[in-house]
């Protein structure tokens, strides 16, 4: 199964999924799949989510709570879904404010070895 | 109820909650109640986070997406869930990895208003 059919599997997978994408911890995109628009320009959203991610990822090393795994960042108008896949790449869906988050939590944590056993 | 009542609420609510804290988008705590030792300098940690929320709400307010509304942080010995109180304040409870991440974004859900109704 290569990048895209994981990343089909996980919107499928999660009622209100807008898109799923593998980035690389650098802002640039792997992969996505598009499930239905979420009227925001989630890309470029997450391009600048990397380097907040970086940051965090410091900050979570510096005070010894150990390397970061999962972050979700809710708005009021999207909730993306993130887990690192390795050191330099995470999966991230981008979600309604209504939409499932424990199922999208749950199908990255099962989808994120598969991906990783690919790169 | 003070601040304080609030905090140890949600602390007895959640499993796995190690403390729940009142911050200011400034870095400044208002108030905290601990209910256990997380072995991991929370304050500090959080201290450093509100600049990346800080970026985080820059970035989503430039994408279009919205203000942000809630967020969480995992790493391999912490989860940090937050919600924002006002665009000046916000709520966050560290868990231990195994925590009960629905029980505190819910109980954050309906904390919030309450906090908000005293700041």
């Amino acid at each position: 199964m290569g990048f895209r059919e994981h990343l089909q599997e996980v919107c499928r997978g999660v009622d209100g999924a807008f898109s799923c994408s593998l980035m690389g911890m650098d802002g640039i995109e792997v992969d996505r799949h598009v499930q239905a628009d979420a009227g925001v320009d989630v890309q470029s959203m997450m391009v600048e989510m990397t380097g907040i991610l970086r940051s965090a990822r410091e900050a979570a090393e510096a005070h010894a709570a150990g390397g970061l795994a999962e972050f979700t960042l809710g708005t009021d108008r999207l909730l993306a879904v993130g887990r690192l896949v390795s050191p330099d790449y995470f999966l991230v869906v981008a979600l309604g404010p209504g939409g499932n988050q424990g199922k999208a939590r749950y199908l990255l944590r099962v989808t994120a070895p598969q991906v990783l056993a690919e790169l």
